[in-house]
């Protein structure tokens, strides 16, 4: 692969710069075009809702979004001021693992929804050499599957939501009463590829959710934001981990404060400071948030994805892009050892992808009030690493599979030893029924791993980005 | 004044995107030139030190600069890894309120000093349609001047840190052993105005730094950050604040974690990003930086900038960039009542520019040490703006001067009446001598604002931002 920073831009933005910050335009590194797509509501007709590649007989019509008649008012009781409940619903990031999964979700249980995805997740894939385990679909062929297996539309809106100018359009288009918010570069080793990547991860992700607050704002103050945020915004502290604040007394005062966030990568930090800018706008503008610190999701099967193939979710496995659990099931399908970074005693959150979906539809319906900037905690068990590679060692050996593991030295700067315990409750008290690894290892892992295990690129599984070595200047990846 | 942000850009930004993030450039929101000056070696002959406007006898060569021979291989001592006296030391932002200021400070002490700056804030002046109270000279005139007087150097940058490409060039060619960070948009207000400021506050104040961070592991690992925070990261808890740190019992255990955040505007908050991800490099890559979080800083003279009209620091008093102390003794000198905003029960620390520059001076003579993120408060006094008020009326009562204070809707969103009481040891324990209020209120301030009270735009005087109606489109100021 030719060196990923200095491919081709055919214009030079630096000499964009020329009249300073008065010609700052918002769509900062965006995908070409923002385009407003509705698939065809042509009824499927004949066709074999099995058969793989199914043949495209949709057409895309790139126009744009027309408002649909129904469910268009919902979301604010004018009376109260409260939130009446919320039908509609913009997913941005709607196309990644999280995202797809949600808008499925939320579209089964009746709610209005629309993806709003700039794909550049795909590009990623087509930059690193990368590729999901599960063959996945295009956004266009999922939503066409979708509406032929349930007569269900979601709503598709190609754009980058650091392009203000689109964003707008699609919040005055679609209306939203909830906004999930997965729409960011969202692994820990791209940000630590090189400078750029760092950069880049920071500028998205900050700046993206910066325009996504102004267009509530402006457009749909009473919309509830639901935002993906991450336990690792907290790093590993010596105490217990709260849910977002903590009441600290000292000197004899006491004050209730936003929990302090000790984030060790560029990724997660851009998780802190999205959180410290919500929570400010909560303050400043009565913006109602909720800010889902999820743990590592792990799994690929949910009750939508499973109706098709050609809605399968993305299941990554590589050292960029690959969480541990998923990666150590890969690993283990084919043969090769367990990568236990460093010691092995990081302990972390960890949810079912199932969990997630149903984390954030509880969010949803639950809204927070205007004003408040409310933080759950969104995992249902902790584990350390090695916990995880035994647990992966035996569900092998029921399935026939001898497992080794292996320790690596870790990319990562990290304590491989440390105290946690990490309070998880506010979401059980909205009634999340945990999905626990011990019944989902099997099932809704190893065995997916193994049904794909031809598409295995082993060469990328070996952690390939260093936290220490990461250079300012470009990295090259070699094919 | 015409629209500011949909003034002309030659190129269209949002079409350079059209390859995705692999063609990210990171001069975003760049000056048009990164060229190096130095300004002439050749003598002053005959000039007249005083006279104002003096004759330009001097040229500037555009030049790459020349490495200095003298002082060259400073800073590190090989053999323990400790840094040795620092000697070099880049100022971004060299060209502003507080970076001037200390530039000349630290060229004084006989430190080899580099101004980098992209000169922004005059833009924005231009832009707003704002001035400094006291008139302030071309840098290439300041440094000029100083050399004149001083028979001392100042090397001059002339670029935007988000472009690394500049970054490095300078980093390379200067090699500093410490690096004194203002280079920031540096106004709650400005970064308050609309969509596209609030945007430009963030990208320009936490990428910079980031570049900031690359350049130093890349060209300089030994380098000592020393970075302007602000005391506003804190907002206004109800517990004391600390320096950086607290230590925290929960449940039985203790640990010493991050001071809680809580900023109130997206320029506070992109401080607190900042201080996030430069703790984080310290961690990882074992960076040495000090983040000084700075109070509201009053006054205008210093020891160098007295030396001549040429050297005058700018004071703005202005709804946007003015200090409240400041604002208050420019309003008493032009017979305009004291505009406290709201009750007036705000409390912050404050502190005299001259002791800024000896602040900065203490913390780069004292470095942190390898993968040390030291956080010191730097002010010397708390004041209620109804005190600073109240000080600013008696003053100008010793003058003559009748001074009124009205109370005007408060823009901001902020506590008006809350406990303070925010520690500020550090750098008196390194041996800062303080300038208290009291004495410098009539020399240093009330004097200067009555000197130059015929130069004062008093359309300029009232707050002219809203934290709760900033919107997303741009905003136009009229002429």
């Amino acid at each position: 692969m030719a060196n990923l920073l200095t491919a081709s831009c055919p214009l030079n933005i630096s000499s964009c710069s020329k009249t300073g910050p008065n010609s700052l335009k918002q769509s900062f590194v965006s995908l070409p075009t923002s385009l407003t797509y509705r698939t065809s509501n042509e009824p499927l007709k004949s066709l074999s809702l099995n058969k793989k590649n199914a043949q495209r007989i949709f057409t895309v019509r790139a126009t744009t979004l027309q408002q649909p008649e129904t469910k268009a008012s919902s979301g604010v009781d004018q009376s109260s001021g409260q939130q009446s409940r919320p039908t509609r619903v913009m997913v941005i990031g709607g196309d990644g693992y999280c995202g797809w999964a949600t808008s499925l979700h939320l579209s089964n249980k009746n709610y209005e929804v629309a993806i709003v995805d700039n794909l550049v997740r795909r590009h990623f894939d087509h930059q690193l050499g990368l590729d999901s385990l599960t063959p996945i679909s295009s956004i266009h062929d999922r939503i066409r599957r979708w509406r032929s297996l349930t007569e269900k539309d979601i709503n598709l809106y190609i754009g980058d939501v650091c392009d203000f100018e689109f964003l707008s359009e699609a919040f005055t288009s679609f209306k939203p009463d909830a906004v999930v918010h997965f729409g960011e570069q969202r692994s820990a080793p791209y940000s630590m590829i090189d400078c750029s990547r760092a950069v880049y991860t920071q500028q998205n992700n900050v700046l993206g959710t910066l325009n996504v607050l102004f267009a509530i704002k402006e457009y749909a103050e009473d919309c509830h934001l639901v935002k993906l945020g991450t336990m690792g915004e907290y790093g590993t502290p010596n105490i217990d981990i709260e849910e977002g604040y903590i009441t600290i007394t000292h000197n004899g005062r006491t004050d209730t404060l936003p929990y302090p966030k000790q984030a060790s990568s560029f990724y997660h930090l851009s998780k802190v400071h999205d959180s410290n800018n919500i929570a400010f706008t909560c303050k400043a503008w009565g913006i109602r948030a909720t800010d889902l610190n999820q743990g590592v999701v792990y799994g690929v099967r949910t009750n939508e994805t499973e109706m098709h193939d050609e809605l399968y979710n993305r299941f990554d496995y590589d050292g960029v892009f690959g969480t541990a659990l998923n990666r150590f099931c890969v690993q283990a399908a084919v043969g090769h050892p367990l990568t236990v970074y460093g010691k092995g005693g990081q302990t972390r959150g960890y949810l079912d992808i199932r969990d997630t979906v149903q984390c954030v539809e509880l969010a949803i319906a639950n809204p927070a009030k205007r004003g408040e900037f409310r933080v759950f905690n969104q995992f249902t068990e902790q584990f350390s690493v090695n916990q995880l590679a035994s647990l992966v060692t035996k569900a092998g050996q029921k399935l026939g599979i001898e497992v080794k593991t292996i320790s690596v030295p870790n990319p990562r700067v990290e304590a491989e030893e440390h105290y946690y315990n990490a309070k998880h409750t506010k979401l059980i008290e909205l009634g999340l029924e945990p999905h626990l690894l011990s019944d989902s290892l099997l099932d809704s892992l190893l065995n997916v791993a193994v049904q794909f295990k031809d598409r295995v690129d082993t060469k990328q599984i070996m952690p390939s980005v260093s936290w220490r070595k990461i250079g300012a200047k470009p990295k090259t990846v070699s094919a």
